[in-house]
């Protein structure tokens, strides 16, 4: 018992947060889920609009719950460190002690004091002005490790957004935060802005954080899109740090609430999918997709010096440090199959899994009909928020199980249209790791993965591969593990099924995928179409 | 009582024979309606195949039963007329008397001794080589007048088809009639082949047939197509009469079965939608559209010498004598709704008339959904069966009645090619007479219809305009009218609910309108996409 050592991650998503309790030898020994309560009440959200706001409240009560939650019965003193991811970019307005406007009794209920989700849309104005002045800026594009273009979900175009539209919250802001590394200055007890640590993770992928040009864009280039902003580089930072460095230990007022340690770790945070392709033990030439409403692809090099074209983002460290982590990903996935079956919803409820079944006695493409899987506009290659979805090849004896598999084929196409874009730029691609809901729901999209992209498709060995991913990062933080490689070997859950590619579907995908391509750039290419 | 005149209209749909009995002054009298017994049980039938066959017992069965079912009550003596409407082209291989051999014991079950209903479409690869070898032949081309392509739906593709694929029907067959053509002489009794009247209408629209090339295409034409057809050309007629000529007078065993006179006459035969035409009261410059599953699409105009390209066919007197009748029409207009229904289906059962409701709630074009409505190709302008249905603009959030809603609109927008290829041919196109089982049940449809084509749409102020128009040419033949003009005026049912189009709607719809010609020329030129 003595020689024990247990570490906490902690996977902060859109709807709930959850912890895994960890050994060092990778079994996992607790688990825990918390569904925001304030969110599952839809406050502070206009879905027509585009409006997603969480209340920091969610956020420190789902953590306490979590955390008791896989402490109880546990050896707390094996405990060694924790670690933390979350949706990015969720960032905050915060007082000059790094806590979220909202939790002060006269921002209580003002949703530009709370966070603002990843999928939060308000910002479309402030994104396309920093665009605007990005593409004409004269030597650098500071979106270049970016994909290109910034997208309004993104860092700035949130924090603009509120500076111009709450001049309440503007005069009362010190500074904005990105939700992770709130949490991990809210359990190291930090308080002074200047020493909080920034995640590398999230300042890399959306907040034009770069070493090369030293750090957050430079303040002529923030003030030319818009003067409001006159002065936000210093509020800021100009060091991030990767998630296996520590950033503290756990404060007094959190060890006393959960019975551990004040020696307890507090690793460096970062953004759930790339704990989660630590967790599922990435490695060069292994994409890891998880997949779930969206995809989130990852993938890490630990030789690229190239700006990879029309991908989300690519930062070094950002995964594994010492390589470059790159992330693309699709902006709707399960959510195409979701759609078709609230579609359908209006003559009556119709079970997921009745439709696969149906769909999945269809040979590959059956009936002709073809889809675009732009439900939520393209994010990778090459995002473009003005696609949309489509279905072609309709006739009057297509059926729903053949829509419904033109809709996962279309999804699959996606994903290989990533791919191809990652190999045209030399990064190679051999293998998929899946995680996320989807890889465990649906043998039928995980086979047509295998086929259309002609790769083994492998399924991870655990779903919580993110909170896996943080008690990863927590023992490296902890200095159990010299680095997060080796940490991935020792504590790293393994694989569930493999999915292998038939010949014969592939042969068929490949004519379909070819269709995909030239249907979709000729729609792309008149747009007035 | 004694000046008492009354017509029977006798029309052949797809699935029933209706016949109206109606009074000199247009006073709707009785109506009876029979569904085909062989035909209701799918008998002959093989939809997979697009094989569709029809029994001359349904008719002859369905012929006694409406004739006696308007008939009883009435006053027999006064009824001076008799015409029939039918399908077309419904071909069928008779023998040397002009009786259909499946009327024979040993073709009785022979699908190839029977009737070939329009939308057989078992005769593609005859069509194909017909195709071929008009295309190629020197001087003229046979197709001109019929819109350029010959289909797979026509008298010459299924003739062929019969004599290439069944050679006991091709030995025992004297001639081919035209369903309509074979009811006309079953009616009068007629038995000599060289004596039976072949109606203008189907022998213009659906089998090459012109007076400037002596009739029927020639012999060495009708011959390189293959040489089976040697000797047919001969087999078949050289001339044809206008449906409001007299073919003879009724039978003594059919006025002895129903207990009319034989000095009955029995007028021209002619298409179905044509005689519609005529019972809607058509003018140059007023387009009578038949929605039902499909639509036909009739015009006439008294002085045009060119020919339109791409519609369905042209011919002088087809559908008023003296006049040119134009036929052009959608494959596909309420099947497509009933696509829809059916996707849906596959969650439970759903009405049109609450899709339709909820549709109606919203704006035209809401949420951006766009179709194109070619679910069972294209007929007119330029017909394309390769083309497909399709669905753009999906999001996330399109919903079932918006995608209704965009489906009716691109039926609407096909309704608009075909007018906008009529006034580009210099045919005048002011108004829309609306007939058709969807003119009475969908006012969003006739709304949608008058917005889209700004111009009113009135709808016919009887649904049986098919039987009406009948009873017109019956009064014409009879001699109680000079011609049909006339009889229009006296008979006719007036109009029910007129569309007036809204400008606001239109204003939207020409926008959405020109991007589906847009879309819709990007797809046909991309056959390969």
């Amino acid at each position: 018992m003595a020689n024990i050592e247990t570490f906490i991650g902690m996977d902060f998503g859109t709807d709930s947060v959850r912890a895994l309790l960890v050994s060092r030898e990778g079994e996992i020994l607790a688990s825990h889920v918390h569904d925001y309560a304030r969110w599952a009440e839809k406050r502070h959200c206009d879905a027509a609009r585009g409006m997603f706001r969480q209340h920091p409240l969610d956020y420190l009560e789902g953590m306490e719950a979590v955390l008791r939650g896989v402490l109880a019965g546990q050896d707390a003193a094996a405990v060694k460190g924790i670690a933390v991811d979350t949706t990015s970019s969720t960032p905050c307005a915060v007082d000059s002690t790094g806590r979220p406007l909202a939790l002060e009794p006269e921002f209580a209920d003002d949703p530009d004091a709370m966070f603002l989700l990843w999928k939060d849309h308000s910002a479309q104005e402030e994104a396309d002005r920093i665009n605007a002045v990005a593409a004409a800026w004269p030597q650098t594009d500071f979106r270049m490790y970016e994909g290109g273009t910034y997208s309004a979900e993104w860092f700035w175009s949130k924090l603009l957004y509120v500076l111009r539209r709450n001049e309440k919250v503007r005069r009362a802001a010190a500074s904005f935060m990105e939700h992770g590394d709130w949490i991990t200055a809210e359990l190291t007890g930090e308080t002074r802005l200047d020493k909080i640590i920034r995640s590398r993770c999230h300042a890399g992928h959306k907040a034009m954080w770069h070493e090369s040009w030293g750090g957050l864009p430079p303040e002529e280039f923030l003030t030319s899109i818009d003067p409001l902003l006159v002065g936000w580089r210093q509020r800021l930072f100009t060091t991030t740090e990767t998630a296996d460095k520590p950033v503290g230990t756990l404060s007094l007022k959190w060890a006393d609430k959960l019975g551990l340690s004040t020696n307890v770790v507090i690793g460096g945070n970062g953004i759930d999918c790339h704990f989660g392709a630590v967790g599922a033990q990435i490695a060069p030439g292994t994409l890891v997709k998880v997949m779930g409403t969206s995809t989130c692809d990852i993938l890490v090099s630990p030789s690229i010096t190239h700006c990879i074209r029309g991908i989300c983002g690519q930062t070094d460290g950002s995964v594994i440090p010492g390589m470059v982590g790159m992330e693309a990903g699709q902006a709707a996935f399960g959510d195409v199959y979701a759609w078709f079956k609230s579609l359908l919803g209006y003559a009556g409820p119709v079970a997921l899994a009745q439709l696969e079944a149906d769909a999945a006695a269809l040979p590959p493409g059956e009936g002709g009909v073809f889809a675009l899987d732009w439900f939520n506009g393209r994010r990778t290659p090459d995002a473009n928020n003005a696609l949309k979805g489509a279905l072609f090849g309709l006739n009057l004896g297509t059926t729903a199980p053949m829509v419904f598999r033109a809709l996962i084929e279309s999804t699959l196409f996606g994903s290989r249209a990533i791919i191809e874009r990652f190999q045209e730029e030399r990064i190679p691609v051999n293998a998929i790791t899946a995680a996320g809901g989807i890889s465990r729901k649906s043998p039928l999209v995980m086979q047509t993965c295998a086929d259309v992209l002609n790769m083994a498709v492998k399924t991870t060995g655990t779903e919580q591969t993110c909170a896996l991913g943080g008690a990863m990062f927590a023992s490296v933080a902890a200095g159990t593990f010299p680095n997060v490689e080796t940490a991935m070997q020792h504590m790293g859950s393994g694989y569930g099924t493999t999915y292998l590619p038939d010949k014969k579907r592939h042969t068929t995908y490949e004519a379909l995928y070819r269709r995909y391509r030239r249907i979709g750039q000729l729609i792309e290419q008149h747009p007035e179409a």
